[in-house]
């Protein structure tokens, strides 16, 4: 079994509109110092051992399903667990 | 400058409806061995260096804005830049 986590993040050339609402929110709160929020997904994924290479499943799901390639960036982490 | 790397994820006993659906999107795309997704958020803050001290900061905004404890959790990891 694998433990995958997943972070997606908006391109640095795309705008985040969300981030700037937190800035903002945060300006508000008088949290003044924070001058830049980006923000992104963090998935966590439990996938059964196959006779497939784990590395190309999860580069396949991402790019299919977790993240659109076109404005997003992903990276990921591959954890081994031996079934207790 | 601080760069704060945050990751929040639901509690484990709080279901995750959005999480079940990517599962289900992926089986029906043939990847079965997927066994279960959890989605949560990871966010990126650039905070500039003031008086106090970043990680009571970073607690408190955590607390305040960017999680709700009552069903997320959150964890971070800071790194202080130095300007170029």
């Amino acid at each position: 079994m694998y433990k995958v986590k997943v972070f997606v993040t908006l391109r640095e050339s795309v705008l985040d509109p969300q981030g700037t609402a937190v800035v903002n929110s945060l300006h508000s709160l008088n949290y003044k110092d924070v001058s830049d929020v980006r923000i992104g997904k963090f998935m966590e994924l439990t996938i059964e051992k196959s006779d497939r290479n784990i590395d190309d499943v999860v580069k396949e799901i991402c790019d299919k399903v977790l993240a659109n390639p076109v404005i997003e960036d992903y990276r990921y982490e591959i954890e081994e667990v031996v079934a207790q």
